[in-house]
């Protein structure tokens, strides 16, 4: 469980947290994936979401899902890929969270995963929150807590004041 | 600055801050970028260090740097990447930290990174500092603070005991 003034000092940026859905590269499952390359290779992220029409989320892309799928026997050949879309390489199944997550389990999963996708009840895609933000919740965490709070060992009897 | 508890909490997981270089996928700033594409798509890391002959660190290479060389005007072309090598497109004068550098300066560092190269005196590569592994620290340092220590703000007088 995280501590009460802990939790408070890292949720101080947390209107920052979530990069919402309109900030968000994604690509629909029935892109083909000579443009999920196209946009992957300009966005910058290694992966981005993959939606359906309806804005649900169904798994991630990355660049070395489509790299791979243009490996031939004697060498790279972009010609691979005629035919194939986004659902055919994407990675389903991957872990998501809801609006109002515990920051408990946002900081575990983000181990694991650079970024996660955040979806609603009915698995509408709303953002994601990544571990730069995180980050930087963290690095306002480690500064300020000793400069707000007076930190005691508990198994340290306290010293007269 | 980062207070002594909060340091020795983050500090505790350290051992396992620095992935050693015998553990990380590199390439050589002379490898042909066919090569470079090969590993980069197998290695599952959006980007790997660029060390020279005597192991010194020159830059960074990720799978986008060389995708977007192999963007001819029709389409990408991987024979576009034809008597390139690696040094044409890796990213130079990238941050790096010394073995036993701050971790202030570390989490900093880490918020515009996934991660960061250690290098000694010399440059020469070292290992790297990973998001993934800082954020067990994390993890650690949240879960374990409120647990061993009683924090009090400092603005509310302390009750009597």
């Amino acid at each position: 469980m995280i501590g009460k003034y802990t939790e408070e000092l890292l949720r101080e940026n947390q209107e920052n947290f979530i990069v919402p859905a309109e900030n968000v590269a994604t690509l629909l499952y029935s892109h083909p994936l000579e443009h999920a390359l196209l946009i992957l290779s300009k966005v910058g992220y290694a992966k981005i979401p993959v939606l359906d029409t309806e804005d649900r989320l169904v798994g991630l892309i990355g660049l070395s899902d489509i790299v791979n799928k243009m490996m031939g026997l004697t060498g790279f050949d972009y010609r691979l890929l005629e035919g194939l879309t986004v659902a055919d390489v994407m990675e389903v199944n991957v872990p998501t969270v809801l609006h109002k997550e515990d920051l408990e389990d946002i900081l575990h999963l983000l181990v694991d995963g650079s970024f996660l996708p955040v979806v609603d009840e009915d698995n509408i895609f709303e953002g994601i929150i990544t571990r730069k933000e995180v980050l930087k919740s963290v690095n306002h965490l480690v500064h300020e807590l000793e400069r707000r709070y007076t930190i005691e060992p508990k198994s340290v009897p306290l010293k007269n004041k």
